[in-house]
């Protein structure tokens, strides 16, 4: 049986020990794991492979079978990644602000551990090493919920990153995995406010509906992006063609990827001739309204009528929703109702409705003449993503190290008194 | 009939508005209010005659009462609070950090205001101004919930609040008050995360457990102060007494008032007889474990035992827990099981054992050698105060105008693709 108020406890109680931790000591445990993940490779790959053909057997889709896959090639990346992090700065310790206040006391912001963080994730292996890493980067103990599908890789991952913190003297309690596929774990974990500090889900939608509805812990919910570019009537149609293809294939199974183009009317006969002409492999299918529909017709073969309920979903695939709009402020509106709060952009050579565009598109990431597919950890100088943000509490956005921190407030004076 | 869904959807158009004011424009509509409070004086005094007539018709206590009770005097130290929010800077706008990347992009990350705030409330009818203020000082709409107590004082306020929106040709649905008392109401405003973006509730444990339990919504949780003080074995006695007395009785109805004290057992015979000695006006009433028991008798006739379920609660009273403990570890596994992170401290001549304490205690304050009386918007230097955070996620401990933002990124390229 798994006993999560136990598990909670006892991350709760690593969490304390961890806080306390040297920048050299938390990396001195990552590069142990990043040595005991190699030196255990045969162990990780023969697991993986159980999960492999336990989700054929099943059979699962091609799709989510390659991303359970684990090869020597992933596993290395995996350990590159490790390295990576012990090279991030970390952030715990840092003073953010401080003064000496006219009451005679000195007040000191100092960046500390949230302490526990539950994240639950599905299918990708890679999930269980790295959220783990990142948290032991900056001091916070982990229960991890991965999916079903990779129970046997990610068990062998777990141990083997706890007994590394034995290795180094620490609680192997600082990273637990649930491994009991039951759902109504889940739920309970979600209650265990009195230990743990933070959820992060990585999944679909209704994984993240489940946690806003079910959490009684603060949730970050993200990672889901229905990702706009307004095409206004100055812009430059042939660079405009190039960023809506990179937006839009350069990895269309990202939460970054484009799901809609706006078209401003205007320029509407002339855009979007070019922009089937200019579709090129990968192929891109349209999904375009009535009246671009007409248009795009007479110039590809690639065009369905556009699905309403689509525009509020994520296609995570080759397809991009094509939509006309009278002018900005028709744009602006259309990605208030249907978008995500993700990324969302414009292509327009005109700065003050750049600027005006900036400042009234409410989205984690508003882009300026740029691919949404800039929306990442990486891209954005945070060195790592736990998680790309699309509510406004504690972080937006990619979230690196930082937002895995939170702060306290030292107060210390002359047995000093208010008046 | 309440409609919260059109409430909510016309906050969240309004807030679109006002997150493109100026500080100017922010600031003249807070100087409208603050005038137009003073020109409708007599409607607001007789809106509260109202209220107050009621409240003792129902037989509510004096001390509640006293909390609806508005004067000449107390109204003109709202719009005295009003005008010092005008003089405030406002955070929204202030770009936090950014960038050029590699890639060619320029980024970045400009403090904007959250959106929509609902802060569900109790009594005070200062707070309905004060909320409504600092919200529209950072480009916020509202939904305020005030407690039914003070319906007709807050109908009133609010009309005026809208009354002066609308002379500033903004929307009155900036700020928008739910009258009807039916508690019900809470329970559907706390699942409105189509449109609300925080939730701050500013009131007792029942009301901070319904909203993390019920919310879909992020709430900030906070406001309960279970507050400790340890008196370490190498402590000044004398100015410790005064900074006990001090955390204790400066004004017991806060949250960050003291209501255990912490004693090493290996002064604890010494230590508690000064204290019982130093009791002065207002006296305390001590509630103490058995072995402080045995020596605070010796000494005086205001102690009575201990009883272990006041260890989690506040007092809000003069009564103070006494409690021996051996050393500074069980001081500190003490807060952490009895405590409500708010605001701990030691008292100590011994700057190693202060760093630990600093170091090891999770509270959002923690107090070396003073009083935790100082945990407060204004005394921190913040200008002013939202509410107080005990959750670690976006805020923690007082809350200014800066924790009623976030911020979004802003990417600007030449139509600049990823790699």
């Amino acid at each position: 049986m798994t006993d999560l108020q136990l598990m909670g406890q006892q991350a709760k109680d690593a969490s304390f020990q961890l806080a306390t931790l040297s920048h050299q000591q938390k990396n001195a445990v990552l590069a142990r794991i990043a040595y005991q993940l190699k030196a255990h490779q045969e162990e990780i790959l023969t697991a993986n492979a159980k999960d492999i053909q336990q989700a054929e057997q099943q059979g699962l889709s091609k799709a989510l079978i390659d991303r359970l896959l684990l090869t020597e090639q992933h596993l290395d990346g995996i350990i590159h990644e490790v390295n990576h992090i012990i090279s991030l700065a970390d952030p715990v310790g840092n003073i953010i602000d401080g003064a000496e206040l006219d009451s005679g006391i000195k007040i000191e912001r100092k960046r500390v551990p949230l302490g526990v963080i539950g994240v639950i994730y599905e299918a990708r292996p890679n999930v269980t090493v790295d959220v783990a890493c990142l948290c032991l980067k900056t001091g916070n103990a982990t229960i991890l919920r991965g999916g079903k599908e990779t129970q046997h890789t990610n068990q062998v991952l777990v141990n083997i990153i706890q007994q590394a913190l034995i290795d180094e003297q620490l609680p192997a309690t600082a990273v637990q995995a649930i491994t009991n596929p039951d759902r109504q774990l889940i739920t309970q974990l979600l209650k265990l406010d009195q230990y743990i500090d933070m959820i992060i889900p990585r999944g679909g939608a209704g994984l993240h509906q489940l946690c806003k509805e079910q959490s009684t812990i603060p949730v970050i919910v993200g990672g889901i992006g229905v990702c706009h570019l307004f095409v206004e009537e100055s812009a430059d149609i042939s660079k405009s063609l190039t960023v809506i293809h990179n937006a839009k294939t350069q990895r269309p199974s990202t939460c970054n990827t484009l799901e809609t183009l706006l078209v401003q009317e205007s320029i509407a006969p002339t855009f979007l001739a070019e922009l089937a002409k200019y579709n090129k492999t990968p192929l891109i299918t349209f999904h375009a309204d009535q009246q671009a529909l007409a248009i795009l017709r007479q110039h590809t073969v690639r065009v369905q009528p556009l699905d309403e309920a689509t525009l509020s979903k994520e296609w995570l695939s080759l397809d991009l929703n094509v939509v006309i709009v009278k002018d900005m402020a028709h744009a602006i509106a259309h990605i208030r109702h249907y978008g995500s709060q993700h990324s969302d952009g414009i292509l327009s050579q005109n700065p003050q409705l750049l600027m005006q565009f900036a400042n009234q598109v409410d989205s984690a990431a508003v882009y300026l003449n740029a691919s949404t597919r800039f929306t990442d950890g990486g891209e954005f100088g945070l060195g790592a993503e736990v998680a790309v943000s699309t509510q406004k509490l504690h972080a937006r956005g990619p979230m690196g190290l930082e937002a895995l921190t939170t702060y306290k407030w030292i107060c210390s004076g002359d047995y000093a008194v208010r008046k």
